[in-house]
């Protein structure tokens, strides 16, 4: 009996600018449906602030407190340990690292600086590792699905790279860290064996979710996915469907 | 009964443009005692024809048959393989993949190519392992000495990042490639058994010569060398000494 759902943004409601075909239905129908929803996002090129206002240009309405970031969660695990981040992101995503309090140790916080990412500003963070900052990635996804179409480097890779270099290991905040689940969830009131995760992507989101004891989560055939993708991680999926407006309908049919 | 020796150039022989102290002259004592020299680099960032003369302006004479490069092994294998190469290097490295036949097939060949490490290039060459390309790193050391004196990322930094990415493995070709010490040792005509490798690192240099069957290997605290190196890879250094002139005399000691 589902009665909470946890909803990857794009690639499962938008793509770029434009909401994929039946999302928005889909969302309202699992709001009809009487079940809570939280929307985790990995993606790192744009504020808090800017994901709520491309949802609501699309027509999705939803609360602040509902959409959870890995901004969000590197800016309160920064604040509780009294850290300033070194920060290897987009600009765009300044503004959620802003009210910091000011600190002499530092902490690396790597997230997907587009073209951003530079020898100097990877040389710069690596530098700081080795001199014994923290190390924080906002997510390790593999690649995203580009504005042409085509697959392009994610975060992952490049936090790959420093903790290669660096050997040191990225403390992950974004999915698949189970805290990120955890805390979406929490914010629910409501038991990961009454939860779903809805996602494109493999790793991150599915395998990320059952992981974190999310009781299932669907594989949608929209955004990256790509044929065979059910069947590279574990764990897999509890079904491959088509898209939202289908992974919609299954939830609905299994709601509390 | 040392009778070949293996020599690291960056970090050993010089630094920057300048030889290290001693470094000229220990070279010469190990010619004039007869050991046959071959020197291994995994700098991706000169051509061979500057290496040799920058070695010549120091005072190094060594004849083109010394020198042992990543990139004259790659070029190798993708002749021997019909395939031409996506390169993402260090443009003045490129002469040394002059003259490959042309091909449909292609080859990701990865080496220092320093600020030429952007967002755009690294996606590029991501794309081509999507699509099939072989996956050719020229060296996967994680760190060299810059000019600043400080470590700065080398190419395994984003040779982990495609590997990570594209989940595919490179073909590393400079050291620590038991087949990059092996092609050197054979062209002296000596075995293993009687042959020493010296260099700064202990990972590439050190613990690759040992693996290749190279019978000892010595590790200088020049270059890039940093205090507790010595227990940080395996196989440990036969021994760990100031400078190449200290590494000399313990050879010339041992000569056959």
């Amino acid at each position: 009996m589902i009665r909470a759902v946890l909803l990857d943004l794009a690639g499962v409601v938008y793509q770029g600018e434009q909401p994929l075909p039946g999302a928005v239905d889909a969302v309202a129908s699992l709001r009809q449906a009487g079940l809570r929803l939280r929307f985790l996002t990995n993606t790192t090129r744009l504020p808090r602030r800017a994901l709520l206002s491309r949802l609501s240009d699309i027509g999705v309405r939803i609360a602040a407190k509902e959409l959870f970031t890995p901004a969000q969660a590197a800016s309160a695990w920064l604040s509780a340990r009294q850290l300033s981040p070194h920060l290897l992101i987009h600009p765009a995503l300044a503004e959620d690292f802003a009210n910091l309090p000011a600190s002499e140790t530092e902490a690396v916080v790597i997230g997907d600086a587009a073209d951003g990412f530079t020898y100097a500003a990877l040389n710069a963070a690596f530098r700081k590792l080795l001199a014994g900052a923290e190390f924080l990635a906002l997510a390790r996804n593999r690649s995203f699905k580009d504005e042409d179409g085509e697959l392009s480097l994610d975060t992952g890779a490049f936090v790959a790279a420093l903790e290669y270099a660096a050997k040191r290991e990225a403390v992950v905040l974004g999915k698949p860290a189970p805290d990120f689940f955890k805390a979406a969830l929490a914010s629910t009131e409501i038991d990961g064996k009454e939860a779903v995760m809805v996602g494109d992507d493999a790793e991150a989101d599915v395998a990320g979710a059952l992981l974190a004891g999310i009781d299932s989560a669907l594989l949608v055939r929209t955004g990256k996915y790509r044929p065979g993708d059910e069947t590279r991680a574990e764990p897999r999926p509890s079904e491959t469907v088509a898209d939202l407006a289908a992974a919609a309908r299954w939830i609905v049919e299994r709601r509390g």
